[in-house]
C-alpha cells in the first residue's frame, strides 16, 4: 500500500457485497457484460469513495476481487491486483451525481449500432420507461483520444459525465453505454432493459411507421425491482 | 383475512395446479415471460373466483404461491403476501368472457414493436391460427393513465377486456399483451405462438413483398397440445 | 392389431436404431423441430415400409415410440398409440421417391417468412450446396384443405410429393418444410442447413445489394457428415 | 508413418496445448465454429511445422486429436486419422505470414451475409479494431474449383492467402473466413468479435443513416485478452 494511498472507507454489509457481486454475474448470464465491461457501487460509508472488482471478467468476478478507490480513482489497496483501465468512468460519474450510487459500463451489444448511426434511442416499452428522453451519445474525440476509444484519464470521465448529464444512461460512440442508477439493483434493471428496448426498438424501426415511444408523462420506473431481483440472482447463484 | 374478503372456493385438484403452476415456468423458459408477467386460471369450482401467484417472477412460482381472488380482483386471503398490480386485467377478462379459464399477461419481447407501430400482426403461420384475424392494440390513454402504462384499477382492466372482445389476444401499446384460452394448456400454447409468429412475420416484411397470412378458412387450433405440453413441460419440471 | 394391418418387415439393426432417435433428438435440440414435428426412415428391409415416432414431440422420442407403417401409410401395429395425422406426407415422399430413405418434416423458424413470400430460397454457403437450386413451395389450396394447412390424406402428401419432384427441400406454404435424403444422417444435416441458410439469406438480402447464390457447378454435399454427426449426437446423447 | 513423412518438431508445452484445445471448445461454444471449422498453431519449436486436429468437430477436439504438418501440409504422422481436407488453408498461411502463429477458419454465421453480397465489413466497435481496415473477399473463381468452394489444394490456400495480404482476416465468399493472429488467444478474440461485430453492423446498415466506423487512428486491440480467456476457458473447461 502506497503512502499517500487514500484511507479505507471500511468493509460493507454482507448482503449488498452478494448484491453487488450477484450484479456482475447477473449482467454476465444476460449477455449485457462481456469479458471486459464492468459494475461498481459507491461506498455506503463514505460518499468519496467507490468499489469495484480487479480487472477480471464480469461473469467471474467474487467478493476477494472487490478493490476500493477514491473519486480520482486512486486505489486504497490494489493488493497485487490490476485494476481496470476504464474506472475514471466510475469515479468521474460519482464526483458528478451525488445521487447515483451504482454504475455499469457495458459493451452492451445493441448500444453500438445506436451509438455509430445517431439512430435516436429511447423507451417504447413501460419497462424501459428511465429511457424515456432520448439517450445522448459521448463522442470521445470532443475529449480527446489515448488509448483508442477506452476512457482511461479523469478528464475523458469527466467529458464523458458532462455528456451524461443527470440522465440515467449515454451510449458511448463505438463502444457502448454507461448506466447509473441510486441503487445497485436499479442499475442492473436498467442496464438489462437499455439492451432489451434497443433491440426491439430497432425491430419497430424496420417496420417504416412512426413509432409511439413512451410518453414523459407515461414513464414510471418498476415498483418491484425486488421481485426481478429474486429471479435474476437465482439464476446466476449456483456459480457464485 | 379480512371479514369482508370473498368466500374460497375450495382447492383444486393438484394435477390442474401442477398444470398452472408448469405454466408460468414454461412461459419463463421460453422467454415469453419476463421477471414480471403473469398467468392466472378462473377456479373450477367457481366461475367468480380466479387463482394467480403473489406478486413474484414467473419463473419462480410454485404452488405455495398461489392465491385466490374474485372478480372484483379482491383477495379471498393474501397470507401476508403482495398481489400483483395488475390482477385486475386478469379479474376484468375472467367477468367479462365466460368462455375464458386461463389468462396470460406478458412482455413477450415481440409484441413491443407491433403495440407501438400498429403494424399488423396476424398469423402467417398454422400453429398460429388462433391469430387469423387482425391483433388489436390497446391505447391506455383512451382510458385514463394512474401508474405510468399498467393496469392498475378496475376501470382500466374492463377497457382492456372491451379491445380483447371475443378474441384470443390483444396488444398493449408500450407495454405487452394479453392472452386467453378456455384451459392453461392452450393459454400456453397461444402465448408461446404469438411471440414465435411475430418475430417471423417482422422477418416476412423485411422482404418488401406482399404476405399472404392464415385466411380464416385454413385457421385450425391444434389438435395435440397435450403433446406439446408433455414436452414443454418436461423442460422445466426439474426446478419445480 | 388389425387383420388387414401391413405384415411387418421385422426389428431394424439397432446401430440404425440410435441414429434415427438421435436424429429427432438432434433436430429438436437446434430448434428445426418444435413440439409438433417429425422425421421418419425407409424400412431398409423393405422399401414398402417406413418407421416413424407415435404421436410425441421429437425432443422426447425413444426408441420404444417407433411405430412401422406402409406407405399408404396405415400402420402395422399401433401398440395403442396415436398416429401422426401428417405421416402422410412421408408415406407419399417414400412412394414418389425410391432414392428416399429419410424425411424430416418440421416447422422450422425460418422457413415461415420464405414460404408465405415467394422470397427465393436458395444456397448462399457452400454448407446448403443441396439448395442450390430456388425451393419450391407447395400450396396446400392447389389440392384441397382438410384440417386447415394440415396434411392429413394420402391425396395431399402426394400432391406436395409432386411438387417436391426429384429435389431436396420444398417449403409448405404458412406451415413449414419437407426435407429428403438419401439416409438419416444426410437428412438432419440438410434440416439444419435449410434453417442456416435461410436465416443468414434473410440478413443478405436486408443489405439490399445482389447475392450471389452457390453456382450449380459451385454446388457440393459436404464429404463428411459422420464428423458433424459425432458431435450433434453427443449434444443430446445424455437425455437419450 | 510414410518414409518421406517430415521430421516432427517434438512435443509442444502442455500449457499451450490446453489454450489450443480451448480454443476450439471456446469457438464451438460460442457459435463461431461449427461442426466443421478448425484452428490451428504454428509449432514454437519449428516455424515449418503447425499443429491441427485431426478431422474432428472443434467442440470434441481433445489433446490426442492433434496432428503435425509441414507448411505443404503433409503430415508427420496421421496415426491412423484422415486430415481435413482444408488444411491447405494454414499451411499455405504460415508460409505467406512468419509474423502469424494461430490460424481460424470458421463458416461463422454473420461472414456469410458479408461475403456474398460485398457490403464492406468494418469495425463500428472498438472491440473490433483489428478489422478497422475493409475485410477483403476472396473468390474462389479467381483461382479455380476443385470440390465445390472448399479449399483443397496448396494453390487454392496460397491464392487465399494472397488476398489475405497482411491483414488479420479475409472472407470466403459463400463459405466462411480465415482469421489470424500472433498467438492463439488473440486469434480466438478475433474469430469470435468478428462475428459480432458483424452482427451489429448488420443492425446499424438497417437503420439507413451514415455508419460511423472505428478509425485507424481509434483503433487499439485490447490490452487484456488474458482476462477474457479466463473467462472463455472457464465456459467450456467441464467438457474438456
Amino acid at each position: 500500500m502506497h503512502d499517500n494511498a487514500p484511507a479505507s472507507a471500511g468493509p460493507i454489509d454482507p448482503a449488498l457485497m452478494e448484491d453487488f457481486v450477484a450484479a456482475s454475474r447477473i449482467l454476465a448470464h444476460h449477455g449485457v457484460l462481456d469479458a471486459w465491461g464492468h459494475v461498481s457501487i459507491r461506498h455506503p460509508s463514505n460518499p468519496d469513495r467507490y468499489l469495484i472488482s480487479r480487472a477480471r471478467a464480469a461473469g467471474l468476478v467474487s467478493a476477494g476481487d472487490i478493490l476500493e478507490f477514491d473519486l480520482h480513482s486512486t486505489p486504497v489497496d490494489l493488493r497485487g491486483q490490476r485494476a481496470f483501465l476504464e474506472r475514471y468512468i466510475h469515479g468521474e460519474v460519482y464526483r458528478a451525481r451525488p445521487d447515483v450510487n451504482a454504475v455499469v459500463h457495458s459493451h452492451s451489444p445493441t448500444m453500438i449500432p445506436f451509438s455509430v448511426t445517431g439512430e435516436p434511442l429511447k423507451a417504447i416499452s413501460h419497462i424501459a420507461s428511465f429511457m424515456c428522453e432520448e439517450v445522448p451519445i459521448w463522442e470521445i474525440r470532443d475529449c480527446c483520444l489515448t488509448q483508442g476509444l477506452l476512457v482511461t484519464t479523469s478528464k475523458q470521465g469527466s467529458s464523458l459525465a458532462k455528456t451524461l448529464g443527470n440522465r440515467p444512461i449515454a451510449l458511448m460512440r463505438g463502444h457502448g453505454n454507461v448506466v447509473v442508477a441510486p441503487d445497485i439493483r436499479k442499475a442492473v434493471h436498467r442496464a438489462l432493459y437499455a439492451e432489451v428496448n434497443a433491440q426491439q426498438l430497432a425491430m419497430a424501426k424496420s417496420f417504416g411507421r412512426p413509432i409511439t415511444y413512451v410518453a414523459p408523462d407515461e414513464a414510471q420506473d418498476p415498483k418491484r425491482v425486488d421481485d426481478a431481483w429474486e429471479l435474476w440472482k437465482s439464476e446466476v447463484i449456483d456459480q457464485m
